[in-house]
């Protein structure tokens, strides 16, 4: 059986590199009519929070991978202001 | 100062409540052109890991947050797939 932690671990990367199609799809279309601004508010606020939580823990791991998560969804939110119509 | 978990704890709901609205407007719209498929596929896999590592723990709070999650971002998933012309 595989360990609990190697579960949680993969599923720490993947939910880091996740937002990366996203990003250069939306960056190469400048089209974002169908991306929900709420939800990509609520994922914004969600992974900030987990930097938060990272630095207040002075956890690495979380640090490293929340500015990355930041980074990625604020681009999207970005987008969807910049380039959003409706 | 705010204790780390209960930002940990907020961060934890806003994760699991942040599809519902991409949920309904893609639901409403049935328009998916903008969404990324690698994205939600990603995410979906995520969920799903964080899912398992609940019920390997006997998790409940993480079980039912990953419930949700996944039927949530597997509809996004099944909508890309069937009106999906890109």
């Amino acid at each position: 059986m595989i360990a609990p932690s190697v579960i949680g671990f993969l599923a720490a990367i993947l939910g880091t590199i996740c937002w990366v199609p996203q990003v250069v799809k939306t960056l190469r279309s400048r089209e974002v009519k169908d991306l929900s601004l709420g939800t990509n508010v609520l994922v914004l606020a969600t992974v900030a929070l987990w930097l938060i939580y990272g630095l207040l823990l002075g956890d690495w791991p979380l640090i490293l991978a929340n500015v990355f998560s930041v980074t990625c969804v604020g681009t999207i939110v970005a987008a969807k202001l910049i380039w959003g119509r409706e």
